[in-house]
């Protein structure tokens, strides 16, 4: 690759021998994003140091390429003044952006520094929900009128000098702003200048409406091949553009979301935020799992004398439990994945609840006959082998059902099935696989 | 959302009524993606039906959206002259895509059935890796010769006629085909035709290698806000031309992936295929997952004469293996997504290192004393509240350290950390808890 990425090493180096007009050299030639994975990778009392040297023209845009733990706390390190004078002058998207993850107060004094038609503009944008269409939308469509030739179209870009970026078609509207049609770049250039605009149009073009989720909006940008896409209002009135660039945000926070979520964490955890906060952030999703794990041990609490009676059991229950955990974490990652993506809706759901069982069936019998024959000579127990056998089969069942219905379920609750799905399971894999073996070892063996 | 998506119910009662012909007719308008869609979410004795009302013009280009599970399964019922005449007039990255994923028979076919100037294009991508720059180009670059005016590449370009999608800008090569510079196309149109295309370049423009890592490019693309970038061999010959829609798949295919590979689970995982398909290819991660199992039943198995002693120990001890093996999957999460996005290197692995442990050492007193409590009341024992605090401390620590390095050591071992890390990580942390637990028990209770 060339002309990507600067030297992380060089700049802690320079930070250590504190060789600060060095690391401007480096910044006044690099690319916001760039300077941001350097500010990422630092610990908190460097990220200061380095935030100075960077050249006040970039600052915005470094700000808007940081992660949201990050920036909170950086930004609460700047001086407010600065701040302001660094956001203001961003598109209106990436302004939306950034005061929807920084204190209040910090939209109010953006919004007394910004020009008039900056401060409408976004007023447009934050009426709509940060996750929308209209929340990720920028307002620098280029339109033109719908019955003028090609040649004025060409006239009208060459007045304006520069195109904003990614714009790889232009916007036809009537005399009411309602969209007509998208005229490719392309076809502007290539066809005959004194033809009407209006005549080579892509008259139906995908266009979304401002409340659209913004997950599906990327999937219509990765589906079509999408560069930009037109927002219109409910009178079909343009308000404002989606370009890719943002889109390929949404999908790479998403991916980090569902990752992310399901070790209980939020997207905006920092790697080198302070140890307590850290500390703090986590323990909740500890809390969580200890009040499961609690559930557990109360359902083998009701055996104590079972286990005293045959130790074997406390030898051989935590595998049960473990593989149904797996099977059904299985399940669950396949279910997850195809609700997202679409394939698995309420009309085949049935289906997928049959095979996933029946795949539960077979995967339990196979490894139901491998722990028999292991527990049967290890404790020299044939009818131990067998009672762990079946409990296998009934836990690998049980795994595969809940790994269905439990994303399904927590999806009609308004729970995110990526943060929840995977501790409810694995609390009824641990309690049916412990209830199963104990159980079923009481009433046969004891 | 206007234009957007197909309703599979519709499709699913008109297979049900056998109404091929509507299906045709809801075909005709629809989009290749949304059509995969559909196929995507059928059972596999329905796709070949619905593949079959397909227009012939649309059926490469829904292979080539397919995912690689569901396209494998559907190639193998098609008429082998069929699935050639489909993939042929394909676009060369797409073709050599999707020759990747099918038998090696499909790609001698397809290099015997496609045009000479075709075929030398697929050999150049097929001698990159599937998963490189190379792999990922297209040879559709409109390119001029970098002496020329404005007004002599917009008249080469009305020539044309149609511009490739995703074409931002247009690459300058010298008489040596050597990239000089890159002229976006909102340059071309609003400066004086009359100047010379190459005052009017981007001079250092990201270029790709052609064995540059298709994560790389993403990352790239992502970072710099790119739609086309250049793509050069060793000698700066520009080779080729890589678009934003192919990295879009490359990121939803990685975040698929990590999320996928953590239960063990393909990409390729096809939600509808046959059940003993299904359960042959689960079965060996839980297979992997048995013998993990039975290192921590082996560990329980050294104290068996501790547990019939005190068979309280049989009802903490999950308790303690099971925060270990959370508190480790959050720091995990945390460093294999660092590694991945660059926030982590072996710069500062000891800062997260030192980090972690503490946050292990903070939340593991916290919980500690909870489960101390607990267990105390329980059992009515203090010192058991006590060992089983000391246990989780141990474990606690224990996960954070491993947390760490596992991915740090499977990086380096050259296996993939979003696979092999959670397995790994929970081995260590059952182990670690279940031998604290025993262990501490019978020095000090017993």
């Amino acid at each position: 690759m060339q002309n990507v990425g600067l030297q992380l090493n060089n700049i802690v180096e320079l930070l250590d021998t504190n060789n600060v007009q060095a690391i401007q050299d480096v910044f006044a030639d690099a690319h916001p994003a760039d300077i941001a994975d350097t500010l990422e990778s630092l610990t908190p009392t460097k990220r200061l140091t380095v935030w100075l040297q960077i050249p006040q023209i970039l600052k915005g845009e470094v700000l808007a390429e940081l992660s949201e733990g990050v920036l909170r706390d950086l930004a609460g390190d700047i001086d407010k003044e600065q701040l302001v004078d660094s956001i203001k002058s961003l598109d209106v998207d990436d302004i939306a952006d950034l005061v929807h993850d920084l204190p209040h107060e910090t939209l109010e004094d953006v919004l007394v520094a910004v020009d008039s038609n900056v401060r409408d503009s976004l007023d447009e944008v934050l009426s709509f929900p940060d996750d929308s269409a209209g929340g990720l939308m920028n307002l620098d469509a280029t339109v033109v009128r719908d019955n003028i030739t090609l040649e004025v179209v060409l006239r009208f870009l060459r007045l304006k000098n520069r195109l904003p970026s990614q714009t790889d078609s232009i916007y036809l509207v009537d005399s009411d702003h309602h969209l007509t049609g998208v005229l490719p770049i392309d076809r502007l250039i290539t066809s005959p200048a004194e033809d009407l605009a209006i005549t080579h149009i892509i008259d139906n073009p995908v266009t979304f409406d401002g409340l659209d989720h913004e997950e599906d909006v990327a999937k219509a940008f990765a589906d079509y091949d999408l560069v930009s896409a037109p927002v219109v209002n409910e009178n079909k009135r343009l308000i404002g553009r989606i370009t890719i660039d943002d889109v390929v945000d949404v999908i790479r926070e998403q991916a980090e979301h569902d990752i992310m979520a399901a070790a209980g964490l939020n997207n905006e955890a920092d790697i080198f935020a302070p140890v307590i906060k850290t500390t703090r952030n986590r323990s909740v999703w500890l809390g969580v799992n200890l009040i499961t794990a609690l559930l557990g041990s109360w359902v083998i609490g009701l055996f104590e004398g079972s286990i005293q009676e045959l130790v074997a059991l406390a030898v051989l229950m935590p595998i049960v439990a473990s593989m149904g955990g797996n099977a059904g974490t299985q399940t669950l990652t396949v279910v997850i994945r195809g609700m997202s993506i679409g394939t698995i809706s309420d009309q085949n759901v049935r289906n997928v609840l049959i095979k996933e069982s029946l795949v539960g069936v077979l995967n339990g019998l196979l490894w139901a006959v491998v722990i028999a024959v292991i527990a049967a000579l290890w404790f020299q127990n044939v009818h131990l082998g067998i009672v762990i056998a079946c409990a296998m089969v009934v836990n690998l069942i049980m795994g595969a059902i809940a790994g269905v219905l439990i994303p399904v379920f927590l999806e009609k609750m308004g729970v995110d099935p990526a943060l929840a799905g995977g501790v409810a399971l694995t609390t009824v894999t641990d309690v049916v696989g412990y209830f199963s073996v104990l159980g079923l070892a009481t009433i046969w063996l004891l």
